[in-house]
């Protein structure tokens, strides 16, 4: 499938892998901006502004774009995470021109006063919604506990008392100084014409600021070792993060820490798997690699009954040990490996999952991949480099967070436990 | 992309779409039995044999049936309708032989008394999940409001009591009734030898045994038109279902229903959308179209504030009666075309999702149907199919339940409102 890429004079790059058997397209905006590129003044302003690129433009108001993405009937969303926010649509060809009319107005949202503190609401109702899901709001602790003063740990969504204190005047500063074409990538992949998006694209954002945009503490980190006990007494089960090093989005080393997750913690046939869920010892046991810019991390959570809690602990810590001192074996390794191939092949087989392939590989390593590169990279991977990545990224170096009813708790970690009281 | 079909001696059905640019393929055991086909006695006994499935046979535990699935890397599983029984696996194309072998072996479990005492637990857990999420448990209660003596309401989970009751020697008894050859098709999309799929299930299931499978009562039904409170306190939100008559899957008309079913109710840009979701008056409102083996329904339900249920009933009405009396626009037409044409294209884009389209489609109308037949069908939609459809099947003949905190509401339905008590 052929690739393309093309910059613009502002900085904005153009990116598409052409398929002629896809019947649909999909278009992906790339903004570099996520809550690591907040200071603590405006901490939740990139999620609150992705809202905010959907409440209209000088050309349309919030009702038009919802109206003109069902006309074409588009398939379209946005997310922003720690170090994105990127909107999409797909659809069907014809559609092309109308999709990239939408996203790149939408991009230059006129936000209004009146929009602004209406939707301000709608945040405060969100991140109430989330601090409802115990799993998600222990996530989000553990993070914050893990990446100590690293710029990772800031939350996604900001709190209710950061979002209160927001501007508008705040949130439009934010935009003009990250909206900016070299901040923005335009993905596309499936059936389309590369001259016919190139010149779309340049009329529709051409004229966009150039500006510079960058990122702050890029760096690496090991992280705290802190543990915290959050103690909630409304959740009925207990929930348990455990947070080790892992390499970031640059690194060689990232398929193999694919592979360890998942031998580690896959949701069916995983040592945490057989260790605590098939015996019905904990309501869910997982283990995931999340990777970022300069660093990157693994997830190890699971929840149970209150009672049994330092029991499973026990039971995770002994097979991160375990794995940590003697790696894993070839047959997990081989049954790992037909699993990525698997999501590999899988995701790659819609262009959506090829456009936001594309969109995140030239983010992170200015590099096109095609899917047989991800499968040979995979297939690369030995248990060598699993201990590689085990000497470099020790397991049991974990920080920790257990949110729940439970008050006492013996939890990994340097420092003595904290505990603090959540209604 | 060539499509294939074979019979085996015992009655049961392959079919096959290939496609050469696909680089997986996804398969699917359809058992042509579901929650309509049981009796009182034995209700919820489908969807445990389901589950039974994978509790493993002579020659494999259900260790290794995970362990096998895992392997080869397959993503994987099963669903229970009122109709089908469906086991599916997408693999990469050199694990075909592979997953024919699991798939077929699990078909025949060996259902152990000791493995059927413990799954017993396991479902009466799932049932109380279920019952946990008001939204469904509305759905459900409102299904069998509607169908009435109709097999169509019987409920697919069973309740706690049936399943209770059931006996592992009235489950095995249901299996050799219903999982016969004539009541099974195998169906395959993606990358894969024809020829050398129907060796591989000719041998894992040739000898399956053949027998007589039939269904009981397809009938059309305009539904009850009873209407219904369930009180529960407990419960923050009230939720409200209302059920009207629509065409069943081989009627001509199921295009035109899909389409009506989008502009009335879809989660975004539609009657409903734009009358209760967008004001901000109910927290979510759908319409939905259903089709079935010998009859359809449309389901409509919303969910609000308790203190605005009756307002909002009396919005939805007026919006239903609107439709049946006006029809809906042009331009409402073309939206839910463009959204059709978009779902139909993205749908067809993985094997998985044509596997699951023309294992479908032989099910209910014994007919291969491409991609391309089923945008023209929608596109051959007309405002005049749409007037059709609305006079032979009225939108506001309703059957209707609501469920949650409220106790007095004026219900649409031939019959006074009955209340039940549940905690």
């Amino acid at each position: 499938m052929p690739f393309y890429h093309h910059v613009l004079p502002n900085g904005l790059q153009i990116l598409g892998e052409t398929s002629p058997s896809a019947r649909s397209v999909a278009l992906g905006f790339f903004v570099r901006t996520g809550s690591r590129d907040e200071t603590p003044e405006v901490a939740g302003v990139t999620h609150f502004l992705e809202h905010m690129v959907f409440k209209g433009t000088p050309r349309r108001s919030a009702l038009d774009v919802n109206r003109d993405f069902d006309n074409i009937g588009a398939h379209y969303n946005a997310f922003t995470s720690e170090e994105n926010t990127v909107f999409y649509a797909a659809i069907l060809p014809e559609y092309l021109p109308a999709a990239v009319d939408i996203l790149a107005d939408i991009l230059r949202p006129s936000l209004r006063q009146e929009d602004f503190d209406m939707e301000k609401n709608v945040i405060i109702e969100e991140i109430g919604m989330y601090e409802d899901q115990p799993m998600w709001s222990a996530y989000d602790a553990a993070k914050r506990r893990y990446f100590a003063d690293h710029p990772l740990g800031n939350t996604i969504l900001g709190t209710p008392d950061s979002i209160r204190r927001l501007t508008r005047d705040q949130m439009e500063a934010y935009f003009r100084r990250r909206y900016v074409g070299p901040g923005i990538i335009v993905a596309a992949a499936g059936n389309f014409d590369w001259p016919h998006l190139v010149a779309l694209v340049e009329e529709k954002c051409g004229q966009w600021e150039a500006g510079n945009v960058g990122r702050e503490q890029v760096r690496d980190t090991q992280g705290s070792g802190e543990c915290e006990i959050v103690k909630r007494e409304k959740v009925n089960q207990e929930h348990l993060f455990l947070i080790s090093p892992a390499p970031g989005a640059e690194s060689p080393l990232r398929h193999a820490a694919d592979i360890l997750a998942l031998a580690l913690g896959d949701d069916s046939g995983s040592r945490l798997y057989w260790a605590l869920v098939d015996p019905g010892l904990a309501d869910s046991a997982d283990t995931s690699f999340h990777d970022y810019q300069g660093t990157g991390s693994f997830y190890t959570s699971f929840s149970c009954e209150p009672g049994r809690t330092q029991k499973d602990l026990d039971i995770v810590l002994k097979v991160l040990r375990d794995v940590q001192k003697n790696g894993i074996t070839q047959e997990e390794l081989q049954q790992a490996k037909s699993k990525t191939g698997s999501r590999v092949v899988r995701g790659s087989e819609r262009p959506m999952g090829r456009m936001q392939a594309i969109g995140m590989s030239w983010t992170y390593l200015h590099q096109y991949r095609t899917v047989d590169d991800e499968l040979q990279a995979f297939e690369a991977v030995t248990l060598k480099t699993i201990r590689e990545l085990l000497d470099r990224y020790p397991l049991d170096r974990v920080s920790s967070l257990a949110l729940g009813p439970v008050e006492a708790l013996t939890l990994p970690g340097s420092r003595a436990a904290t505990v603090r009281e959540r209604s």
